[in-house]
């Protein structure tokens, strides 16, 4: 391949030096100074659905307690504490929108527990398997979800097929609950970085 | 250092910003467009051995369940809805061939659970802690496993050592397996970054 | 943009390039090669103060045992086997310095997991959310814990807010502890990369 002009090419790699430096920022002992936030590169919102086993509800639970404090039990949410120290299970279906009965375009597995004693916080890990027409891969997430926040960012740490080395965040915010039993969420991707 | 050949270091840079751009692509309007696919930089194929306590084999068990559902025991995986709910901890060996009493060259640790009630999948949170000749350092997983499925990949999120800043995928599958108490996992790691 | 001097910048380009080629070397053969390691960006010296439920504690404890293996309990750790297999849920208050009463500039939230039968040694999985006049955000870390070694690495896995897409590592070092009760751990975070 012939380079045939060179100061376009030279005007391209300073362009190239200048966008660089964003990201390539050594220690200048200014720490916490702010740089332009790029834009994301990808963006994708779903639903999923969270339906917890109360008891009752065996056949249609999507997630169930697995682990509770000392005192607590299995078959339902601790009453005292906001829950504090329950671990639940989960296999919810992804919705490209806010309904239920929407043919699922994947599931949301993994597992969430709440960890404060004073107000409802969760801190969640799990996995979006999707497996669509449009998008085939995973996408892991892990963060702390402050649950009463409307919009809380929580991170997206690998991600594979599709989402091959994907990063960035997942804004979720609570789109619907029925008592303890039932919660929607919306997710809001943003990666930042992926192949 | 002088620059002796202009136009060979432009060269140089204009294939590097042909390149550079396959990873930065910004939002242009065609998501999920496919990108020629890096080659990973690192590759490296390892084994480990998951004895699971099932109530008789308490010097040799490897994990052991520490969460169940409602209804479930701690000795033995549930036996109804494909374990679903069952949450265990593990510290395996990991070898470099597929032989249980080849020397380790480092440990599995981390845990599992079983989170889907039509089949076996689970989801996976586990460190490689490494200490060999060959590599010292940790390398950090997550992800969903299908258990089922020949091949399936999870994410890299993390290393430490020599395996600093580790980033990529890890094809895992199931090399041999005893019932519900011995598995053997192939993990082929496809490092795609990393210090 | 006019380019008043081409050759200084094909020779900040060329200066680019071989720095580039540190991250970026493909498969060679030579696998564990070392290459230099590059400053972290960003260093942070954060404390947290972890008291864990004993059964009579209930007001001060930050965290609670919510998984035990078979023939355990929820009130106290393991006697046997070095805790392996407990599972604990925390929210401890973040200082910058070594004083349990110093004011918290924010809460380090998730779990820990007792994973060998040898020794002691654990698996984090937690986030930092920060909340001070000095940095908002959330930094999530996950890894394996040799709790006896001085130092111990673990992985900055994600980011947000002030700590968008952060990535690096996590030395913790214990700084204090009182029996199995209360322990302080001294968190020295570099950040290689961030927005």
């Amino acid at each position: 391949m012939a380079i045939k002009n060179n100061s376009r090419a030279v005007h391209l790699c300073f362009v190239w030096l200048l966008v660089s430096t964003v990201s390539l920022q050594t220690s200048d002992g200014h720490r916490w100074k702010k740089y332009p936030l790029r834009k994301p590169t990808r963006n994708l919102v779903l639903y999923f659905h969270d339906v917890i086993y109360d008891g009752t509800n065996a056949k249609n639970a999507t997630s169930t307690l697995v682990g509770a404090p000392h005192g607590a039990n299995l078959t339902l949410l601790t009453g005292k504490d906001n829950h504090f120290g329950d671990l639940a299970v989960f296999d919810d279906p992804i919705t490209l929108d806010n309904n239920f009965h929407s043919p699922p375009v994947g599931r949301a597995q993994g597992f969430y527990l709440y960890d404060m004693k004073n107000t409802f916080s969760s801190w969640l890990g799990f996995t979006f398997v999707l497996n669509s027409t449009d998008y085939k891969g995973t996408i892991t997430f892990a963060g702390a979800d402050p649950i009463l926040t409307k919009y809380r960012d929580i991170s997206v740490v690998g991600g594979t097929g599709d989402f091959l080395m994907a990063r960035g965040i997942a804004t979720i915010s609570t789109d619907a609950y029925e008592g303890d039993v039932y919660f929607r969420l919306r997710v809001n991707i943003s990666l930042y970085e992926w192949y």
